[in-house]
């Protein structure tokens, strides 16, 4: 029989929310709620609906391999050349393509203890080594990670806000970290959770792909506008890395319907305003009925709030489910009397209220 | 400045087909026909479209990660159980699974010349040999790459009917080929043209999965239900490769729409059955035209021809664009006086005949 490489037996499975129709499936429920993944609570944005319908006929043909009218669309946006950027199926294939592209099989890759679990994930797939450091106060701690940078250390991984905390790293920070670090060093900024941010002092990361440094942005249309189910990501960079990691990419990654739905909803402002309003008051309410409660919670600059429920989170996690809410338990993340609970409707947030009480008998 | 891994320069990217959009900029050209890249004429399955239509709402949501319905129903067409089945965002991605699952950094793979270039191009980006076998007759041939396998050789690909000779081995050819093979080397075979078969002697390749063999089995929906553009593709295998190549796999790899199209296609055998019945007839009418204007080609089991032009197949391929017809120049594919014409509708078929005319100056 053929054996895998040996390396892949020690890798731990990404856990994926819950899905809704699983959900009612296995408790034999009719109205589930999903507050699990950091999706988008008003369903996809309009225009990107109206783009797809329209060219729905053409889905015969193999996509643009190059993107074109999508990366012409965002280099518009962002003001930069179509040479700064590369699609892919979602960021996580992006991950994957850096990982490719950069990291030789003797070297490896830095990230956070506590943050997005696909940066170690893919850097084991591939082989690589991996250096976790632990987080300081829920945030990124920027300055042991850069203590533990060696000559081997490729690419530093920084998930801004951070997922699963919602805390961010600053301009200062950032700026502080990149000071005197080696020449061949690759920092990826995953700001996946960028539009949900309402203050000053986030990082000016374009302007540091601008002045040429050796950075990776990644975003994506999965939580601003409604399309994580599409998978469509995308990396802002030098047209240097950009060349590296074209030549790693399959032409065809990105889907054809991915690609209009995106470009459409680039438009779609009125969308993302209302997206905007929409976590911004939910997470207020959310702010207020868990100090109510006495529950303490992380600060967050995303769509999504990690909360202490002080007991066995993946407890409250499953009995949240009989309830027909499904938030996310934080095991695999190393916090255990933590839940993540994404911030949805109005009235999805009520209900989760509601169910939590009742979880932890208040 | 960060360098990329040292022998991904040495990488000649995929050239895909030209798209249509693109070509109708280039030329100011209104009508212009693609035969470029084996899509289904005929366009999408319209039971895959209703699919698409009802479940639209829903792409804010991620995808399913263990495309439960979509590999449900699959089993059921195969009389395999879920255990069989890798999703892929097209066959594509399982190539690039099976790469990374199977081959360690000192092994290899062994495909031929002539064949579809991703086996080669994937297994170069993970920095892994490549041994290539000149065709034989237009044909894998399996004694010759018997021969060259040794024990740093770990997978044979096999694309069958082979694209872009349309060629294919059949049945007792593989029999001798499994037979006697080193116990850990895994035989892939593709066969994303399969359903154009009309000949008896095709290999049984799914009662060798049956029969717990080292074999992969990798197929799409691409050409057969007109879903290229959504991508999705899938393996057929023994449940322990599965396991192995599940690590692999990214969780989100295949987005909501393909699973949800890709089922409804499975139940659309009217479409299926007017597809090969259009390009069985169109493949006869080429093969009648060519003969008439006394062009050598070779004969096609799937649903393109390999046509000999005797002069640079890609001066005839840009000529061709000149009269709005996109076919596919083969120099990538180390057959300079060849050109290769996907089967089409009657009237793009035509067209296709009488550009071709007019390039050849007949």
């Amino acid at each position: 029989m053929v054996l895998a490489r040996k390396h892949l037996i020690k890798v731990a499975p990404y856990q994926a929310g819950r899905p809704i129709e699983e959900v009612k499936r296995q408790f034999a429920l009719r109205n589930v709620i999903k507050l699990a993944s950091n999706e988008n609570p008003l369903g996809p944005s309009p225009k990107a609906l109206v783009a797809i319908k329209k060219n729905l006929h053409l889905i015969n043909r193999y996509p643009d391999a190059n993107g074109f009218y999508l990366k012409r669309k965002l280099a518009q946006v962002f003001n930069v050349s179509l040479a700064n950027i590369v699609l892919g199926n979602g960021s996580d294939e992006l991950i994957d393509i850096i990982v490719k592209a950069f990291v030789e099989k003797d070297e490896g890759i830095i990230t956070s203890e506590g943050t997005f679990l696909e940066y170690k994930i893919i850097s084991q797939v591939h082989g690589r080594k991996v250096t976790t450091v632990p987080l300081r106060n829920f945030k990124y701690d920027l300055e042991a990670i850069k203590k533990k940078i060696n000559p081997k250390t490729k690419v530093v991984f920084i998930s801004n806000p951070n997922n699963p905390t919602g805390t961010y790293v600053t301009q200062y920070e950032i700026e502080e970290f990149l000071h005197d670090l080696p020449e061949d060093l690759l920092v990826v900024f995953d700001e996946a959770y960028d539009v949900f941010i309402d203050v000053d002092d986030f990082p000016k990361s374009l302007e540091l792909v601008r002045n040429q440094k050796n950075i990776i942005i990644l975003k994506t249309f999965s939580k601003s506008f409604g399309l994580a189910g599409l998978r469509i990501g995308y990396a802002l960079a030098h047209p240097q890395l950009v060349r590296y990691m074209e030549i790693v990419r399959q032409p065809f990654n990105v889907n054809f319907l991915a690609q209009v739905a995106a470009e459409a909803a680039l438009e779609d402002k009125e969308f993302l305003k209302k997206t905007r309003q929409v976590i911004l008051e939910g997470k207020n309410y959310l702010y207020v009925a868990l100090n109510k409660m006495g529950l303490a919670y992380v600060p967050s600059a995303a769509n999504f709030i990690l909360i202490d429920v002080a007991r066995d989170g993946a407890r409250v996690f499953r009995q949240m489910l009989k309830y027909g809410v499904i938030v996310r338990d934080m095991q695999q993340y190393g916090l255990k009397d933590f839940i993540r609970v994404s911030i949805g409707t109005k009235e999805e947030n009520e209900r989760f209220i509601r169910a939590l009480k009742k979880v932890l008998q208040y």
